[in-house]
């Protein structure tokens, strides 16, 4: 028998087919591989490729916009925001628009072709996450922005355009309607209990053990009871933490601990899925609330989303979270 | 300068890129075409091959499951939920579950192998939205099923596993979210305004013009303002109507009509592109509200959807909507 199950947080109903439960191997999705090494603008020595660097981790002794870099921020050469200008925020009749304002930044995590944040050293996935913080921290200065979204597509399936490992970042002058959908059902949760609703998910999870991928002193694994897709990872600090912008600098590796073990396993089970990855966080301009709780969702894309998925909101999903808990845990 | 415009139903805002607007070639998605004619499982004659029927319109000396058919209702042969046994409705810790109860139907739309509606004769449309029609007034009388989806695949890329022409109609104990978001907004504009946000919308389109495909005196057939895809298509009475499944007799001719001529302009304009069709209607269990009304949404998918659109709800659409109407009303 099919299980509907229900989304906590914004209510939203998947089905999930224990009938017919699919294994790893039953999804022949491509690996991912590389196929355009030479020519790249992502690899070092091509650096006069992108346009010029906002920030970039390099060698004391190095020139901006050349060889000797970790890592590497750049507009995005096809930007969909535009830095400069102003909102002009307008009505016509029914409808509202305002000017497509905002920033769209690459963030370039290796000089070296890799295809994933799998094979970056830990040390190498902790700076990343420190550009992150100090990317959203500039970003957050401007009266404009009220949003930052970092984001990362893998594979061509999962709408990267260049396969040299990269996350994107794009900041925007509104919410995006799924976190405001998020904040608002952990608020109606929050009226209705007093308690943050993530606070209350990971507290059930550590308990139920059958959704656990991992945890450590920080952070929480777990494939969500409600996964739209299988695999669906996501990753929770333990303590309440509101805006990703903040991490405070002890969870730094932790974060890149656990982020590094995830990819591993789910290259491992899933031998070298397209994936995305998305940090969902509190807007700039809402304060520390006792109820929004930023975590990063991982979603491999090895099933092909049809009409009625993304047109109704109703996933069905052949995998049950907890074999696909079973197949990372057995990962070593 | 891009745009960001809000989708006014639920709120949503996209980027509209109005600066590097593509134009409809500059899509290399390859054209749908027949591979698979041997041995479909949905042509005349291959009866046996799947379920037996639930219905069909076929030739008064014709038997069940033999050739003699125009259109044939089979049950999926995959279902995503199950027909028999209970809800058994359950919380679990903050978690709450249900039975996969509904139904899972296909509705072959031809006996011959054709891959789309555009070549089906009106008169076989007008067939096949009576079937709809027929097929959700018959589900509603379960009383376990509160929503009736019908939505039609084409092409694998949106997610089609038979290339044949056919609808699919999924009948759940649950109303998916994207509908209950839309009645939610439909609910406040109608609190705040007095009127169905939905006939405001066509008034405004109808005055304005720029995103007006096609008219007549029942239906209107548009590119949405805040359009997530290129050349998204809505078609929406004209008279305020709440539930598909009481559509009057006389609107199917209409219907029937102005479906297959936007299909055709999508096809020619797009070069038989993959899509979906979805019809959004109001719950079985809703009386006639004065706020919602159903209507058809036609999306091509010819562009590929990056994480962070599905996974914060925030499309970037490359083609303005008044530019996809002017090409679409172009095409005789």
């Amino acid at each position: 028998m099919p299980e509907l199950r229900k989304d906590p947080i914004i209510g939203r109903w998947i089905i999930v087919a224990s009938d017919r439960a699919q294994r790893p191997d039953d999804f022949k999705m491509p690996p991912v591989i590389a196929t355009k090494r030479e020519n790249c603008p992502f690899c070092e020595g091509k650096e006069n490729q992108t346009p010029p660097e906002i920030m970039a981790l390099r060698k004391p002794d190095s020139n901006p916009n050349s060889p000797g870099w970790q890592i590497r921020v750049v507009p995005n050469k096809f930007p969909a925001l535009s830095v400069g200008g102003n909102l002009d925020k307008k009505g016509m009749g029914i409808y509202d628009r305002m000017n497509g304002i905002g920033a769209h930044e690459v963030i370039i995590e290796s000089p070296e072709h890799l295809l994933s944040m799998a094979p970056l050293a830990e040390e190498q996935i902790r700076n990343l996450l420190l550009v992150y913080r100090e990317r959203l921290n500039d970003l957050k200065n401007n009266p404009y922005l009220i949003y930052g979204l970092i984001f990362k597509n893998v594979g061509e399936t999962a709408g990267a355009s260049l396969e040299h490992t990269h996350s994107q970042l794009i900041a925007t002058p509104i919410v995006p309607i799924r976190i405001n959908q998020e904040i608002t059902g952990c608020k109606n949760f929050f009226d209705y209990r007093g308690r943050c609703i993530f606070c209350d998910i990971i507290a059930q999870e550590l308990e139920d053990k059958e959704r656990l991928v991992l945890d450590d002193e920080n952070f929480i694994a777990l494939n969500p009871f409600a996964s739209r897709f299988p695999f669906e990872t996501w990753i929770l600090p333990k303590q309440h933490l509101t805006h990703f912008e903040n991490i405070p600098q002890s969870l730094i590796p932790p974060l890149a601990r656990i982020l590094k073990d995830i990819f591993i396993r789910l290259e491992k089970a899933l031998n070298y899925p397209p994936y995305n990855m998305l940090i969902h966080t509190t807007p700039f301009n809402m304060f520390e609330a006792e109820y929004y709780h930023w975590h990063i969702e991982i979603i491999p894309r090895i099933t092909r989303m049809a009409g009625f998925e993304w047109g109704t909101g109703f996933y069905i999903n052949p995998v049950p979270p907890e074999n696909a808990t079973n197949y990372l845990r057995e990962i070593i």
